[in-house]
C-alpha cells in the first residue's frame, strides 16, 4: 500500500529552565511537637536526620493550591502566560483522587488549559523524572514550554504514631517552566529504577483493602457487623519504609548516578556551583558529598533543616532557597538528583535559571 | 562566572510503534450479569452503549500482571529485550497503591530494571499521552525504546449499584514499544486538556474522607465509635461520571481534535486505513465516524461490544484485535484518540506496526 508521509514538528536543539517558584505551606512542626506521638527527643531527630522544623499544610491547603502557589512564581519569572503552555506535568503521589489528575485542576486554575495536563508517578524523584521529559517535549519539539510540579501533601499520608518515616515529612510545592534555549540548559538525565527494592517505601497496605472491608460490611449478615466496621480505624493506608535499606542504597548508588550525571553532561564537580540532591535525610546528604568529592567552592542544598522532606517538592523548594540565598549562583551548573520508593532515581546538570 | 557547555544526547530524526501485545483477563460479564445489580435489560445496554460483555480481572489478577501480560508480547513482536529499554511507562488510574509506582515493579518483573519507570495519571487518554511521551523521549535521542503500556483494573473502583459508568467498564492491558525509524511513524500529538469540566468524570469521594473516619473513630471517646464506623461501609471511592456532559463533549470536540490530528500529520481521512478512538460508547464512535467523514475504506476499531470500556488499555487492545482480524492493515495509517476524565484527550496518526 502507498503510505503518506507523516509531518513532524520543528525540533529545538536545545532546552533549559527559565523560571522557578516555590509554595512552603505555614503550619510550622517542631521536633518537640513529634514527639508528642513518638518516644523520641528535639536532639536526637536533629541528630539523626538534621531536621529542626517541618512545613505542613492546614486541611483546607490542597496539593493543588500548593502547587498553583508554586507554578504561579515560576510562570512570572519566566516572563511567559500560562496560555503559551504546551504541557502541565504535576509529580505527586499524594493528590486523593485516583482520577482525574491534579495537572487537570492546575491547568484549569493557572489559565493553561487546553494544555495536556497528567500527573507522574515517581515519589521523590518525581521532580527530575519531570525534568527528564520536559527535556525531551521541549527538544523534541512536542511543546514549546512545560510548566513542571513537584507538589505534596504529606501530612495526608502518615500515622504520627510510625516511626520510620512520618517524622521526616513535609508538605509543598516547587515549580520550574522549561523552554527552548540557544544553547545546553539541560544535561542528559542519568534516570532508573530498581524495582527489585519496591517493598522498601510504601504504603502500610493496598486501598482496595478498604474496598474489601467496606464490602464485607455491606453483605454482611448483621446490618452494620460491628467486628468488620471496627477494623476500620486502622484502614488508612500510609507511609512506611525500610530505612536501613533506602539509607544504604542512597549512599552507595546514588552517589554513583550522580557521579554519572556530571559524566554524561561531560562536566566535573570543580565546574559545579551547586549540589541540590533530594532532601530525604541530611546524614545522606553528607554521605553524598563526601563520596562525590565535592570542593568547598560547590554549595549544598540543606533546605531539609527547615522544611523536611517533602518529597517530588524537595529539589525545586531547595533550589528555590538556595537562589534566594545566593542570588550570584544563577547562570552557574548545579547537579541534582532525586531518589526513592520504587526504587526510582534521576540526576541532571542544569543550569541554575 | 565561565560556564562549561553541556554535553547532550544524539537526538533520533523520527520514531515509530515496532511491537504491540494485550492482555484480555477471563472472566466475561455479560449484561445480564450487570441487570442483577441495576435495574436495566441486555437490550437496552446494546443499544445505549454498543457493549455486549465486558472482561474482568478475578481477585488474584493485578494492574501489575495485566501489564506484565501486555508487555511481553510487546517486546516479543519488537524483537528486542526487556534490557534494552530506556523507559517503562504505565497509564492507569487503578493501581492501588499511591506509591511505588506500578511501573517499577513491572519494569523489575519483566528484566528491564534499571530502566526508568512511572504512571502517568490521565484516564481514558493516558495511552495516547503516553504515545506523545514516548515520541518525544525516543526523538529527543533520552531513550532509544520506550514501553508505553495503558492497563486498568476498573473493577476495583467501581460501585455495581451505580448507573452512570460502572456498567460500561472493563479490565485489560495494552502495550507497545517505540523506538527509532528511519521514516515518520508517529504524527504530531494533538493533545490537551479542559480542567473546567474536572468534575465531569471522578471518584465519588476523596481518599481522605476515609482517613478522617478513620481518624475520627479512633479519637472517640467511645471505643470502636459505632455511628462513625457505620459510615465506613460506604467510604470507599467508585467512579462515576456525568454522562450527558461527556457525551456531548465527546461527540463535538473530539471528532474536531482527532481533524487536528490528521491536519497536523498532513494526511487526509482518505489516506487512513483505519480509525481506532477510545472505546467509551458505541454511539459515541458512530458520531465521530459521521462527523469525520471517514470513508468506507476506513476500518473502525469496535472492541467495546466485547471488552467494555478499559480506559487507558481501550486503544492498544482496540489495535491489537484490529491487526489479528485484518493483519493486511499492518504498516498502514491508524488515527487514535484518547479522551476522558480531567476533562483531557490525545490523537495521534500512526503507522500500525
Amino acid at each position: 500500500m502507498s503510505v503518506p508521509t507523516l509531518k513532524q514538528v520543528p525540533v529545538n536543539e536545545y532546552s533549559r529552565i527559565i523560571g522557578l517558584g516555590a509554595f512552603r505551606p505555614d503550619v510550622i512542626v517542631t521536633n518537640d511537637d513529634v514527639c508528642q506521638w513518638i518516644d523520641s527527643s528535639d536532639e536526637w531527630i536533629r541528630q539523626r536526620t538534621g531536621i529542626i522544623t517541618r512545613h505542613r499544610a492546614g486541611a483546607d491547603v490542597s496539593v493543588i493550591d500548593m502547587a498553583e502557589g508554586a507554578a504561579r512564581e515560576a510562570l512570572q519569572q519566566a516572563g511567559i502566560e500560562a496560555s503559551q503552555l504546551g504541557a502541565v506535568i504535576v509529580s505527586t503521589v499524594t493528590h486523593p483522587y485516583a482520577t482525574p489528575s491534579a495537572a487537570a485542576a492546575l491547568a484549569d486554575r493557572i489559565g493553561a488549559t487546553p494544555a495536556p495536563a497528567f500527573d507522574i508517578s515517581a515519589a521523590c524523584a518525581g521532580y527530575c523524572y519531570g525534568i527528564a521529559q520536559g527535556d525531551a517535549l521541549v527538544r523534541s519539539g512536542t511543546a514549546t514550554y512545560v510548566l513542571v510540579v513537584g507538589a505534596e501533601k504529606l501530612s495526608d499520608v502518615i500515622d504520627n504514631r510510625e516511626r520510620t518515616i512520618s517524622f521526616l515529612l513535609g508538605d509543598g510545592a516547587g515549580a520550574v517552566v522549561i523552554g527552548p534555549s540557544d544553547t545546553p540548559g539541560i544535561g542528559p538525565s542519568v534516570w532508573g529504577s530498581d524495582g527489585s527494592k519496591w517493598d522498601a517505601i510504601g504504603m502500610t497496605r493496598s486501598i482496595l483493602d478498604v474496598r474489601d472491608l467496606s464490602m464485607a460490611a455491606r453483605q454482611s449478615d448483621e446490618p452494620g457487623d460491628f467486628a468488620l466496621l471496627e477494623e476500620a480505624q486502622e484502614l488508612y493506608p500510609t507511609l512506611r519504609q525500610d530505612g536501613q535499606t533506602v539509607f544504604r542504597w542512597a549512599v552507595w548508588e546514588m552517589a554513583k548516578m550522580a557521579q554519572q550525571a556530571l559524566e554524561a553532561a561531560g562536566v566535573k564537580a570543580e565546574d559545579l556551583v551547586a549540589f541540590i540532591p533530594h532532601q530525604a535525610n541530611m546524614r545522606i546528604i553528607d554521605e553524598m558529598v563526601k563520596k562525590l568529592n565535592l570542593p568547598e567552592s560547590v554549595t549544598v542544598a540543606r533546605d531539609i533543616a527547615d522544611a523536611g522532606n517533602t518529597s517530588a517538592a524537595s529539589i525545586p523548594l531547595a533550589t528555590h532557597r538556595l537562589l534566594k540565598e545566593n542570588p550570584e549562583l544563577s547562570g552557574g551548573l548545579a547537579l541534582q538528583i532525586g531518589f526513592g520508593a520504587g526504587l526510582v532515581f534521576g540526576a541532571q546538570v542544569i543550569v541554575l535559571p
